[in-house]
């Protein structure tokens, strides 16, 4: 009946920290995400190969695609546990159970605002309920998990009992879950000792939201008043403000506290991709560890220090999760910044020339202006009189794009390669593909440059916003280079910024620039 | 000389929590963000607005630009006090004082990794600079506060001695930078005590940075431990992963703690849109109180739950942070969350109908697809087999979009109003604006429908990845809906979404539909 497979460790106290990844769940409950099965085995596979202890891949009685999701996780063979939720009702049990997983996530509200107005129970009857779904589910061999769901808003007593008389029943794990994300780091702590008090012997576990902006710093806390796992998700996301974050609470665990935690750091920024597009719900910049500006540099200060040494005004090594640090040229950049930007081109100034250039940065910073690569190699242009001579440039000297209902969109481009126009037709299945796909059709009678990555920035506000596109480009060399353009028309900044990008990789072709240090520009924060 | 208000209260260690906002300052170091010094003044007036004790409005040393917006946010009149940044340079002092600050922030740091690299200082010269800065601004009159740069990793002995003699020097604040993010709230409160032995009688702050994800808990732990004061940026932003966010910790400590902090968290919603939308850094979806998704709801144990009692999901009301609730139907909705959804449409379903409902649209989020409100009202209407006779629907019967180099956007379109097709064109500053333009320029004709909110997701990947449009729109009699669409053309999505949009305002016109729900669809999360 059930598929528990034998190999697993068995569950101990030994002093290592267990990641239960609940982004299949939990996070898959952010509102607007839905992952198909493929996409959770996708997202299953990484979790595993990133070394979580174990997967909750679904809640199997929610639905058919949820039942087919976690059956099919289970089904990969994966070192990580695969675990899935169930209410404390025998049905949910019975769906867990067939879709062959390794833990069943059993749980039941015990708060009494839960139990009046959601479950309409007594405590007596969720007592119940809960003792009855856990000693079905171990009946059947599979490991128990149980979460009292609301515990931070539960009675400290009628928590002690529920969780001793479910850990009698036979659960395995004991879950306390902060679920509207208002406890404390302390007051973690303290259900973590009542519940170790309550259930000796047993895992404990904790389980938090991020209403409050505190989610790391409790489940980390629940960790070190002995609880022996965690809750998380990657990149944070889940229901309203999201779960904890995996990747920050375990490497805070793992490198502020020194704890054995076993995943594997240098996976953690594919993860955090993976999930974000796969979700739709990409972390913004300033997200740690894997948000684009973790590891960017802009003010002088910290640019000239990480320089110097990048520990000056760097918390890791950015390659220790899998990452690369980049500069910024901008209003707050120092001269030893934009010199090792220019060197990047191959670009050398001396230091009255350095003086002009950084005056022009902060200029143009002043009023408002994000400062790009392609701006600083023209500041360069113009304070150097000339740039050394590379291949003729590309321009552009003629566009139409047309798009509409029942209109292929269809891009006609005149481009100026060395001293001739060249004209040519695409279509594509969007007016910026058209024209993106027309260019590099173009461009490609003297150089292989291709499009690896585009993006278009969020706009907000009315239909004539600013768009903001970012393009990297790479050619057959393995020069990349990217591109940032701004304007109302979205379809004329991307076209703007693939020819800044193509312009870049010829500068680099012709300079045969490799700096040292890695530097990329703003729009290329990988 | 100097333009110190004789108004301000004088500091003091009553019990008030003091908040020191960084946006204009720390926030604005971000990558790529760079704030003209109007939009400082913006900024500003909301922050003073908000109620922060403390506007740290730039670095005027660092460029004209910022000297100006220092000196124009230092000369409103503000209720906060006005600081500015200063390095241990009587130049930079200099500066500050002659922007007119209230309170100059002088910093150096002591850890000696800045020290031997970034510096090239020995400990005694940076601590005669530190002693000779404070001592030079303190004698011109003005509040000073002194930050040990890269304190949490500054050797204690050394840093007890700058703190004690800065103290000596004059300085009214001693703040504990945790520059690169890598305290842990115990060593915050360790060096809070440190401080607070070293230089009786101050008042000390702590600024921490996030690259763990710890700066809200580490910000709250330095206040329990004695500080009176926190450094914090709005949604969270700054340099690398950014600083503490100063919306998690003010509420943190005011309703986790029960602190007295001065903020209205009413205004904390507006404050947070106004620097997204002027930075360009909007917080992710699932950002506590601010994001997008911190008060939606849609799985359906959780829909249930506050549909019955918004407490038992909600860790606050969302009017206290000026904001609303909102239900997203989706393959985790249950059917009290669709009844609720279909009633704010004049929608009403029996049993039998709902239960149809419900299980079409889980059949839509199994397979990836996120449900928006026009699919459930598309659902209901294969379900009931009609809905409600409304005005007669909108259709796109035609269209055609053209740009280019040296080409006016222009749209031409036909649409189907009630009976007939209309034709007409517009141009507008791009193709999608041009397009919207000439929809709602037909559609005058039968109801005054106009675009107030479009926003393009972010799109990653190649130039043919798929872009989400969401659209809200408002009629003259109040009726506000919002819309989705999804496609590899920007143009046509946009339309696509429009013209969904103001269906669903000429249906509610012809329902009156006004539910008690304020249910809002997936699209929009204001």
């Amino acid at each position: 009946m059930n598929s528990v497979r034998s190999g697993l460790d068995p569950l101990s106290s030994d002093g290592k920290v267990y990641i239960f990844d609940t982004t299949l769940r939990d996070g898959e409950q952010t509102p607007g995400v839905a992952l198909t099965p493929d996409e959770k085995v996708e997202i299953a596979r990484q979790l595993d190969k990133l070394g979580v202890d174990v997967i909750e891949a679904g809640f199997p009685a929610s639905s058919e695609g949820e039942f087919e999701g976690v059956r099919r996780v289970s089904s990969l063979g994966l070192r990580s546990r695969v675990a899935a939720l169930a209410r404390s009702v025998r049905g949910d049990v019975d769906r867990a159970l067939a879709a062959g997983v390794d833990r069943i996530h059993v749980f039941i509200a015990t708060s009494d605002v839960h139990l009046q107005y959601k479950l309409k129970m007594s405590r007596e009857d969720a007592l119940a309920s809960a003792v009855d779904a856990v000693s079905y589910a171990k009946s059947h061999g599979v490991e128990v998990e149980f979460s009292a769901e609301d515990a931070t808003r539960t009675d400290p007593e009628f928590l002690r009992t529920v969780f001793s008389e479910v850990a009698a029943a036979g659960a395995d794990v004991l879950d306390i879950p902060d679920t509207v994300g208002v406890a404390t780091p302390e007051r973690i702590a303290d259900l973590v000792r009542l519940t170790r008090e309550a259930a000796p012997g047993k895992i404990i576990s904790v389980h938090c939201h991020d209403d409050f902006g505190l989610a790391v710093a409790n489940s980390v806390s629940g960790i070190l008043a002995g609880a022996q796992q965690f809750h998380a998700t990657i990149n944070g996301i889940g229901e309203r403000a999201g779960n904890a974050s995996l990747e920050e609470a375990a490497l805070v665990l793992k490198f502020l506290y020194g704890k054995n935690v076993g995943i594997k750091p240098e996976l953690i920024y594919e993860t955090s991709r993976l999930v974000a597009r796969l979700t739709g719900i990409y972390p913004p910049p300033n997200k740690a560890l894997v948000g684009d500006n973790a590891f960017g540099h802009e003010s002088g200060i910290h640019v000239h220090g990480v320089l110097e040494m990048p520990s000056t005004y760097e918390p890791i090594s950015p390659e220790v999760v899998g990452r690369k640090r980049f500069f910024v040229a901008g209003k707050h950049a120092g001269s030893h910044g934009i010199e090792a930007m220019l060197r990047e081109y191959g670009i050398d100034v001396n230091e009255e020339q350095l003086r002009q250039i950084v005056r022009e940065v902060k200029r143009l910073g002043d009023m408002g202006k994000t400062v790009t690569d392609a701006d600083l190699l023209a500041i360069a242009r113009s304070v150097l009189g000339r740039l050394p001579a590379g291949e003729a440039a590309v321009s552009l000297t003629g566009l139409v794009v047309v798009t509409g209902m029942g209109v292929s969109p269809t891009a006609s481009v005149r481009i100026r390669l060395r001293d001739r126009d060249v004209d040519t037709s695409s279509v594509g299945v969007g007016p910026v593909d058209a024209a993106l796909r027309a260019i590099q059709s173009v461009v490609r009678e003297i150089a292989d440059v291709r499009l690896v990555e585009y993006r278009l920035e969020a706009i907000t506000g009315g239909s004539d916003a600013l768009g903001e596109v970012v393009v990297k480009v790479e050619d057959d060399l393995g020069n990349m280079a990217s591109a940032r353009s701004v304007g109302t028309d979205i379809v004329m900044a991307s076209v703007d910024a693939m020819v800044d990008g193509i312009n870049k990789i010829l500068q680099k072709r012709s300079t045969g620039a490799t700096g040292n240090v890695r530097v990329q520009d703003s729009g290329n924060r990988g």
